[in-house]
């Protein structure tokens, strides 16, 4: 039984994450969590992992490691906040990159190497090689210049994926296909942008799938690396036609108001395209067959 | 009179700056110090500048900014460790990174937009574009990640001067030239590495016009924008080189055992020459006369 240790694993992508590799049953699967996580998305599975309660002191996150000696560690752990507020800065600072970098002096500590990471394509708005969408996308870039130390002083081996939008039928974050399935059917008008912004849906399967792709690419490597890979699907859509093919695979109507909000400050209108692909990995589950699983 | 904010005004390149602008008379100087700040270097202008204490609290740092208003703040506050020990990781973040943010957003949330930050030529270990010779480096590097946010997303203005040595007659700290002072004409023999890493020194009085030569440019931008550039002396010098002009100077004698000591992991050999410089700008002060001025 190969020994990871997964972070973020509370959240949608981390648990089905977490579910994935105890499938294999050839895991023995380690989560951190921390003292005020919402535990339900793993409550399925606490039986069969084993759980450390991250509660911010590197020492006894180090001594963790040193006791668990993982082969890899899946990092998902992350504060996503679109449009920060001020009292929202140190909890940013925190989850995006203080516990990331206990986790790589843990690892340091306890001379294990191997890291798949998770960026996101907001690092690169108007598709510029580094231009953050918003702070929590500049948590990610900053937490990267950290890794980079340990990949050049302490040989480790990276792969950061750059996640696009992610969804699945066990989602129940309050974002865009949720929202969708509420409203649908009800005679509530629901207010959006204008909606020409160009969205990449990647079905949770294939983030997985993803995952497990980098994972196997990161074991193969020779030498100390930081690779940095896109998981996008092949086809981008507009928020108005990802709506369209809703209410088509769904039968149901959604009372949109286009233009009833205003866009976001910095909305991400053009998709990220010049990210290297991660080899070896497509998505599969196409949009309309993603829609029919959450019948 | 214009004011300014000075972060790590306590240290020897920001005391130095503060009296550069003191000694102006056109500046109002605003120094933010810490609880645990020495206050030694800044003893003598005490009662010329304003003195606030941040707290670690970044409710009471918009407050401050809200109620001075300065037209430019002047980070240099820096925690340095050249090679770091887990117990140092928080001390790093805190003082490199979270501090370094809750300023941004304290000049976000004041609507001041101009910052000379500092960065180091440590961020280009092997003369690489981004190569961190320690974790302090990668700090200011993940800083620089931050910075861009706030460039991007609310038009600020940053200039990052990327420092090499300083040194200058007021240097207190435990460095290369308090160091062959306190060795000279001593018979005790002072431990060295074999003495080939090439060395950039930059005189404290060069490294102050520097920053003002940054803030002329700074205030002259017309659009947001975040350059950065180096600060380094028209020449360098071999460790060997200069303690051997050192010597010539002060008609002293250093028992130097060379290869007494190893030299340190991932010590710089080279320096880095492929960084941006300040426009406008050369250090004026060469070593023989620098060293002149310690007598």
């Amino acid at each position: 039984m190969k020994k990871i240790i997964i972070t973020g694993s509370t959240g949608f992508v981390g648990s089905n994450l977490a579910k994935f590799y105890l499938d294999k049953k050839k895991f023995k699967v380690h989560l951190i969590v921390r003292n005020n996580s919402d535990l339900s998305n793993i409550d399925s599975i606490k039986d069969l992992v084993e759980l450390f309660l991250y509660d911010g002191k590197l020492e006894n996150l180090i001594e963790f490691f040193q006791k668990v000696n993982p082969e890899t560690v899946f990092h998902l752990a992350s504060n996503f906040i679109a449009e920060h507020k001020s009292n929202e800065i140190d909890a940013l600072i925190h989850s995006n990159i203080t516990f990331g970098l206990h986790i790589l002096e843990a690892m340091k500590v306890s001379e294990v190497k191997k890291m798949i990471n998770t960026g996101t394509s907001w690092q690169h708005f108007n598709n510029d090689e580094y231009n953050p969408v918003c702070l929590y996308a500049a948590t990610k870039q900053s937490f990267e210049a950290l890794i980079e130390y340990y990949v050049q002083a302490e040989d480790f081996k990276v792969i950061t994926l750059k996640l696009f939008d992610t969804y699945g039928e066990t989602d129940t974050r309050p974002k865009l296909i949720n929202l969708l399935n509420k409203f649908a059917d009800e005679e509530t008008e629901l207010n959006m942008s204008p909606g020409e912004q160009i969205i990449n849906l990647v079905h949770i399967n294939d983030v997985c799938s993803a995952f497990d792709t980098a994972y196997k690419l990161l074991i193969s490597l020779k030498q100390p690396s930081h690779f940095k890979y896109a998981v996008a699907s092949e086809k981008s859509y507009q928020l108005k036609e990802i709506i369209k093919i809703f209410e088509s695979v769904s039968n149901k109507k959604i009372n949109v108001i286009w233009g009833g909000k205003p866009y976001r400050n910095r909305e991400v209108m053009t998709l990220w395209n010049k990210g290297k692909k991660l080899p070896n990995w497509e998505a599969k589950i196409e949009l309309v067959e993603g829609f029919n699983r959450y019948k």
